[in-house]
């Protein structure tokens, strides 16, 4: 398999809504062009605030539920109310912490609702409305700017930070892909010795995510990563996005 | 940051228990030596191989517990019997899957107990007794060898190949740490916006491991991932290791 680069890419301007932002991403390559064995890896963060996915603390009225999760919870009933909003199911709330599962389907720490990163104080960055759909958008976006060469389109990954069941610490995941499969399917072949393998179905995407967040310190303003070496990843097509690393809580062993 | 590179290390042998593998692993880095600059990323069936971490099931005699639960889960009441000796504690046990915590404290499927890769029928692999103990062992014998040059030793990262709660496929986590940092802490520094950064306790290591997993496909002999470019993480003193980013199950929120 061919050697893995990740870099961060710099010159990436403060994202605000309403920005084009592969226009932005186009202008930091400066001429350079983006083949199909390149993967760009996003922070969600810019995507966000580029889609507006923003919510102003200010103009949220807390409900009845919002209001006591606060209290018992100690936070700010604003902030609670939003992690409502964007949440499908709340898991659990304890510590202080909101684990819920979002209208996506993602399990994760306040439904993704990120105070910090927002640049502007009592302001909250959602994840973006469907990350996939952003992705695919981006991909699009960058071949109409000319910031590809050839034939094949770069792949596009949008990551989040997500704690983890049983490990400490977090690592960045994705949320939305195009071009990039989102896992690698080994299952039923088998190794060297003939016999079949059973570690065998990888998250390659989230693997990816994490490798990108090592070359980015993160309060570097260095959202954007570009990987080389996954070409055997990235398809034509946009593929099936992050929505397919997604297990339905049913199927779950740990509901 | 700098740029982070990944290469697999080709031409290690099949790995056999009283192996030297810090010695197969010099003779297969040629003359190239190694610095401080170089996280060494081993997959641990080769450990475990060396280290004689291995079982033949036709020796295991399997009791009521293994052979009731075996009738359920359509198992072979010889491997849950393994699966059992290596648990601290059994999770579930569902379509099959068995989820323990191990004795070391990690939370995966079948206790780490791997029926493939163990390159001989009805042989299993166990994960090393203490993977910490080995990497630390391994990055010390590498030095001895020669297969390290200026005066700061590599990294050495032992990972396993572990599935995750709510999102599909499995990832390479770190199991045995020497000299790298498990956890990268972020906490309590503020953005370029001046607000408290959340996502802030990165679980370096692990992601490490998956960016490792990356360039080497499963069946290809190649169980070691040379990475450069994580410097910064990787300290003269050996660290935590890889039990610091266990989670204890009392503190956890999904227990």
């Amino acid at each position: 398999l061919a050697t893995l680069t990740a870099r961060a890419l710099p010159g990436l301007p403060e994202v605000r809504p309403g920005d084009d932002l592969a226009e932005l991403i186009a202008a930091a390559l400066g001429g350079r062009a983006l083949t199909g064995e390149h993967l760009l890896v996003i922070a969600h963060t810019v995507v966000s605030k580029a889609e507006g996915a923003l919510v102003e603390l200010s103009t949220v009225i807390p409900g009845a539920r919002a209001r006591e999760l606060a209290a018992e919870q100690d936070r700010d009933p604003r902030q609670v109310q939003v992690v409502l909003d964007e949440s499908r199911q709340l898991l659990r709330a304890e510590r202080g912490v909101l684990i819920a599962r979002t209208r996506h389907g993602f399990v994760c720490a306040n439904a993704g609702v990120d105070a910090s990163n927002a640049s502007v104080a009592d302001t909250v960055v959602l994840l973006p409305r469907d990350a996939d759909a952003s992705a695919r958008a981006l991909r699009r976006r960058l071949f109409e700017l000319g910031a590809v060469s050839g034939e094949r389109l770069p792949g596009v990954l949008i990551t989040d930070t997500f704690g983890r069941a049983w490990r400490h610490g977090q690592v960045d995941v994705a949320i939305g892909l195009a071009g990039l499969a989102p896992l690698e399917d080994w299952r039923g072949r088998r190794d060297a010795a003939g016999l079949e393998l059973q570690a065998t179905w990888l998250a390659v995407a989230d693997a990816a995510a994490g490798a990108a967040d090592l070359v980015r310190a993160k309060d570097s303003g260095e959202p954007v990563v570009v990987i080389e070496g996954l070409g055997r990843l990235i398809g034509d097509g946009d593929g099936p996005g992050a929505a397919a690393l997604i297990r339905p809580l049913e199927e779950d062993l740990f509901p």
